[in-house]
């Protein structure tokens, strides 16, 4: 393999690769990028065994091959060059090493045989339709805060991406939860994504999608089965495997009846409910909602540390109402509001509560509240 | 006490003190800021019993007092509030808490009371000058780098300053070593400083001088005792105990008889070793420098990872040397030099080197080679 390439072009495709790479690694092969170089394109390929992503390239290849390296010192190394370096990465199959060279620096890093790098197995793909990054980028980010971070409820620790039957007929729909906070995401069905397997798609994946989602008008060639999730830009494939257990009936847990209704500005309410929350313990940050006509007041009563308690001006016109929720959750949900105004419908103090933006149902959020 | 006063003036006043208190106490005074109101001014003043600050501020006093809260509670709070908020802070002897009101927010902290907070005795100064905080800057900022953090070489956990004789006659000099390099900085001496006794500053106070010295032109009363180091803007008064210990004969240390002379762009310099050090092994970084007629070759050698080499334009008129160097320290002297080339001057591939910037004597540094 002979290949050259400029330093901008390589860094960003060593980039999203290496960050797939998990960085404590007892199989040395999952440390490195499988490089190939073929026709007019370098590929490089880095896999977690869960995530597998490929990131290509135009280059000037003189002579076609393919070998492996460190991910982390490749990416360091590019880095480090200077801005508008022309970089030339050799194989010496003989001494077994890549050899990379730009101006007047020279680096010599140990391969592992291509042979033993692990190649992510293709899918039957029972699905396979376009969306825009945005749409997509919108159903992860909104959803992904909910993710459960507990590892016995491994069938939560994902985004549930399936086709649901909203009023406005079939949808898109991310759903995510740990049992205290739920999050529900629908985007416009692109055609092609009707039959479509529903498939939790793990946190990491999530992670990982947000590189590819960046330019909010890229086509994303999205493929499914029951397996894998595929992810494509012409320049980037990531495959995942998808979590392996049921998502639970997330439907009976979002609340139909609630109908005492509090408006707020998000960001006034996000700000305000932070700054009470400041005197409470970090253990149980529970701050609590009294609600009486058109006024809210936020309260956080921490017998050592002390006391705090802050007033809005809101929109409600119901009976008065006393509600306690964890700050961290409820700052969370308010974060999650772009443009209009934060609605929430409260039944009792016991019962879940709902949250959305204005009167657009297409974001719904679930949030239960704890005893004050 | 009742007080009031604009939430910037606040937090500036309360920040300065939080940053001195550390954040595990197992005594609970410690995590308290003392708050004393009185004429036009309110003070807050921190300790971690090695370290006390006493920051001031005006404010309206309504009602002179004092009492002490959890400094980083208060801290918090005042970082959240809205900024141009008009603070009033109170305090209820009765319930034995601390009010905190702006707009419509309210807080309620705990207190402790005042005559627990333990304000740090005073101490005989035999020296007592003002120096500009630019040059007092220098003199810490050059020398901290070098700061050993081995516990049990106490005595070099922090910077010496004292009064040495130089060329140039009697100099303000800050040393700092920890047996691998040594930084050693001068400035002018200031008037009335002739009689000061060298005390060691310990590296936290190094640290939290930073913020006084930030606008260079200020102006900064500096006392010195056997014991302690005091050091006064109008506004903040910064008192450190010194390290109880005997600075070692630095002099010995530093080469005077070194002929071999490398200049050198710094900042090419030190992105290179930088580059270069990326295949190292993270233990020992040694980078190898081969000095030829106006060349410097770097090279790195891991046999596990690789290789690499990189070739500089440099001056050099003496006879081939090979010297090995940890690359931490090499880029961290090479990232003091401010304006002109660096200056290597070197012995044997076994002998300390010193570098320099240009022809300026006023700040040396000294690294001990490696083998490579």
């Amino acid at each position: 393999m002979k290949i050259s390439i400029e330093r901008a072009e390589l860094l960003k495709a060593v980039a999203q690769a290496q960050s797939v790479v998990e960085r404590r690694n007892t199989i040395p092969i999952l440390a490195n990028v499988l490089i190939e170089a073929e026709g007019s394109t370098i590929s490089f390929r880095a896999t977690d065994l869960d995530i597998e992503v490929v990131d290509r390239a135009p280059a000037q290849v003189e002579k076609a091959g393919a070998t492996t390296v460190s991910a982390v010192m490749l990416h360091e190394i590019v880095r480090k060059l200077p801005d508008g370096a022309l970089v030339t990465l050799m194989d010496d199959p003989a001494s077994g090493r890549l050899v990379i060279e730009a101006g007047r620096s020279s680096f010599t890093l140990a391969t592992l045989p291509r042979e033993d790098f692990p190649v992510m197995a293709s899918s039957d793909y029972t699905a396979n339709f376009t969306a825009k990054a945005g749409e997509l980028k919108r159903l992860f980010e909104k959803s992904r805060f909910a993710i459960s971070t507990e590892e016995t409820r491994y069938y939560l620790n994902g985004v549930y991406l399936h086709v649901a039957t909203a009023e406005e007929g079939q949808m898109l729909r991310a759903v995510a939860t740990d049992g205290h906070r739920l999050a529900r995401i629908d985007a416009p069905l692109p055609a092609g994504a009707e039959g479509m397997p529903g498939v939790i798609v793990p946190r990491k994946t999530v992670g990982e999608l947000r590189k590819l989602l960046d330019d909010e008008e890229t086509p994303i060639e999205v493929s499914v089965s029951e397996t894998k999730v595929r992810f494509a830009t012409p320049r980037i494939t990531l495959t995942s495997k998808v979590i392996d257990g049921t998502f639970p009936d997330y439907t009976r847990v979002i609340p139909m009846g609630n109908t005492r209704r509090l408006e707020v500005d998000a960001s006034e309410f996000a700000k305000a409910v932070d700054r009470v929350a400041t005197v409470s313990s970090e253990r149980s940050r529970a701050v609590k909602l009294t609600l009486d006509a058109d006024k809210l007041v936020l309260s956080v009563n921490a017998p050592d540390a002390g006391a705090a308690e802050e007033e809005l001006v809101v929109a409600y016109a119901d009976e008065r109402l006393e509600i306690g929720f964890n700050a961290k959750y409820l700052l969370e949900i308010a974060n999650q509001v772009d443009r209009e105004n934060a609605v929430f419908l409260f039944n009792s103090s016991g019962d879940p509560t709902l949250m959305r933006e204005g009167g657009d149902t297409s974001a719904v959020y679930v949030v239960m509240p704890m005893r004050v």
